[in-house]
């Protein structure tokens, strides 16, 4: 088998049980914004690669896949984020927009790098997105819908924890350790990357840009200063009121070693992770006010989070908040069990009950065998069993309702109907 | 603005009321999937090229959008169709699986064309796949979940018809209109592009093949002809039986003119045409015995169909199947309407109504005036208006049913599980 019969490096297939799981997540993930006022959006899966290159600088190209049409001269990009797309949207289509606009999206993301635990080629995105608001409220409501997703999900505020920082305390309290201005952008780099490099070597850096390990407790979860972040920042401070009269409070703590690298954030930045410490974040985010401008739009505050599929999962597995996949794929409403020698009353029966708008099964294996069938039934969680026998040369089926274990007869020509009504479902030609 | 800050040609920018369309699609695809038992999977958007050109020849290339990584030397390709990620996908885990496999994808499909009507470079794509049964019944199910949901879209037999064929059939009746058995490919391949030639063009085409105007009406629509297709392919004869014992002959036609291009069809072929006639196929499809094997698998027969997302939109718009885009975004549960000066009430309430699993709205425009808020409330058509007046002094707020236009005051701290009730939702925390 050759290497073009798998999938690339760094990418998944999804077989059903996986499937159901993704669908999981993304379901809650859609259920949630929606609930918080958010409306779904998207765009291309590839975009100019100016695009990105406009946001990011020509530094981003070797982190994308990138390509041509044969013989064209347009330079296209996968996607690696949502947020330039966003911002696209909203700056080419801001005069009949009325801000602030709320947005989320679930679209698939794609990274030309060394695939690492947490982080593959290609995985699914969840965004959301408050365009048009300045004040802190649109990070109050871009955090209460992080966390309304994070409680559906099961987890708690023991489980993860948003780390919140700004942009602004971390200059100033970085000047007030006496770092030079000009040295900003690198200290800014070095505790972007504390977490990826090894403590010696951190402290070495930080040694060589003048900071001693003493100040850089500062940047650490819950680190205490002299500085009132409050009072360097009136917009964080707020903020951070907002939360704790919302009773959010102890979903977050302050961390002033978060920066964040994408070098478009202007503020508030954050992040989510579990306390466990074993992986990635989960989710991050932050102000952008420049971005809808940067694409050709006005002046537009804006604030969003990102959350992936793929850290997601594996802290939901640690957690215990996944159950095996199979139990995330979709239960059948009715498992036909045809006793029969011809196939003629089952086919009509399964058929009858789709039109009826249920999810219908029947067995594709050989046997008659009652008790295998059942539980073949079972293994699948149908809610009814229906079992056409002897019975039906009075018209008549068997139907075993098979969590309560309840049996009954049901005529054949109510059958559909019946049951439909039993499971609420919508039948096919009612959209 | 540079054409950078535009979605790139042939893509699509999906606002929320177009995002809410193709969520329509898709949710019906899905469920009428489940419906008759198929199971979703997906695989990566990408593939390695190899994969197409070991399926299609190296003439595919220059229809695909392909790239490597910077630096790197493996090709890889946007996916044009999902067929051959699905022979992969079965080809490596059919040890695990039990055939016969039932499965549905809602891909995004790319091709590197000039975009036409019906046509884009980035579509939407349903596909469903029945692998592992040889005999007719695996036809029947593909066909019975395809016409499944084109009426639970609204469509009826008059709107679109399924034009059926058989590769074997047609290939006995161009040998019975005295074809030169080396000419089959090239008259497979004027029969495949009948549609877009001018007749005039076609017919002399056909004359260099020696194949009459007389004999060409075989190849239309109902053409009768001599030869019984179901005594040149029983397992064709079959299906057609079983169509019509299942009550669905007054939804197909057979039509000897469809070969379907892609050379991996191996006997029964189909395409869902409006009935119209100005759009392309809504949907093709067909038998491909061979593929399963190709990349690695064991002879594996299969079914499958697909339908994109362009042609279909086209044609639920031109038969008045399809409301507004508007009518599609998701309902609120409850608007809330704050005639207080203050919006910490507003904000709490809000935050209760989400957290009990309700879509819950308020207004982002400063105006006070009562007359004004409903008007939005019914523009987002919202189920519940929550007033926030002076009754809130005394716990309690005015609720407002707006489609049955009944108004009552309910208490506040029991506002958001009495709301709950009423619309069955689920809340945050129970996942």
């Amino acid at each position: 088998m050759t290497h073009a019969f798998q999938a690339p490096k760094g990418t998944r297939d999804f077989y059903p049980p996986d499937m159901a799981v993704r669908r999981h997540l993304e379901s809650v993930w859609r259920s949630v914004s929606i609930n918080h006022g958010f409306e779904e959006v998207d765009g291309p899966t590839f975009e100019h690669l100016e695009l990105y290159t406009v946001k990011s600088g020509p530094g981003i190209v070797s982190e994308l896949f990138s390509f041509r049409r044969a013989g064209g001269k347009t330079e296209y990009a996968l996607r690696p984020e949502f947020t330039p797309t966003l911002g696209r949207m909203v700056a080419s289509a801001i005069k009949r927009l009325s801000p602030p606009v709320k947005w989320f999206s679930i679209p698939t993301m794609f990274r030309a790098e060394r695939p690492q635990r947490g982080r593959l080629r290609e995985h699914v995105q969840w965004n959301v997105d408050v365009v048009g608001d300045a004040s802190p409220a649109a990070e109050l409501e871009v955090l209460a819908v992080l966390i309304g997703v994070l409680r559906r999900f099961g987890l708690t505020d023991r489980d993860v924890t948003i780390k919140l920082s700004h942009r602004q305390v971390v200059t100033e309290l970085l000047l007030g350790a006496g770092l030079d201005e000009a040295r900003l952008p690198a200290a800014f780099d070095l505790l972007d990357r504390r977490d990826k490099l090894p403590a010696a070597e951190f402290d070495e850096r930080a040694a060589t840009l003048g900071l001693d390990a003493g100040t850089l407790e500062v940047f650490r979860p819950g680190g205490q200063s002299r500085i009132d972040p409050a009072g360097v920042s009136e917009h964080f401070g707020q903020l951070l009121s907002a939360l704790d009269d919302a009773g959010l409070a102890s979903w977050y703590t302050t961390d002033f070693g978060i920066v964040r690298g994408l070098a478009y954030y202007t503020g508030t930045v954050f992040e989510v992770h579990a306390t466990s410490g074993r992986e990635r974040a989960i989710a991050g985010g932050g102000r952008y006010d420049g971005l809808v401008e940067l694409f050709g739009g006005p002046p537009t505050p804006a604030v969003g989070v990102a959350m992936g599929d793929v850290v997601l999962r594996l802290v939901l597995e640690e957690t215990g908040r996944l159950s095996t996949p199979e139990t995330y794929l979709p239960r059948p409403d009715v498992f036909v069990i045809n006793l029969l020698e011809t196939t003629g009353l089952r086919d009509r029966t399964v058929a009858e009950l789709r039109d009826a708008g249920l999810h219908a099964r029947h067995s594709h294996r050989a046997t008659k065998k009652l008790g295998k069938l059942l539980s073949e039934a079972d293994q699948l969680r149908a809610r009814f069993a229906v079992i056409l026998g002897r019975e039906a040369e009075e018209g008549r089926a068997v139907v075993k309702d098979l969590a309560a274990a309840k049996e009954e007869e049901i005529t054949l020509d109510t059958l559909a109907t019946t049951l439909r009504d039993r499971c609420h479902a919508k039948p096919e030609d009612q959209p």
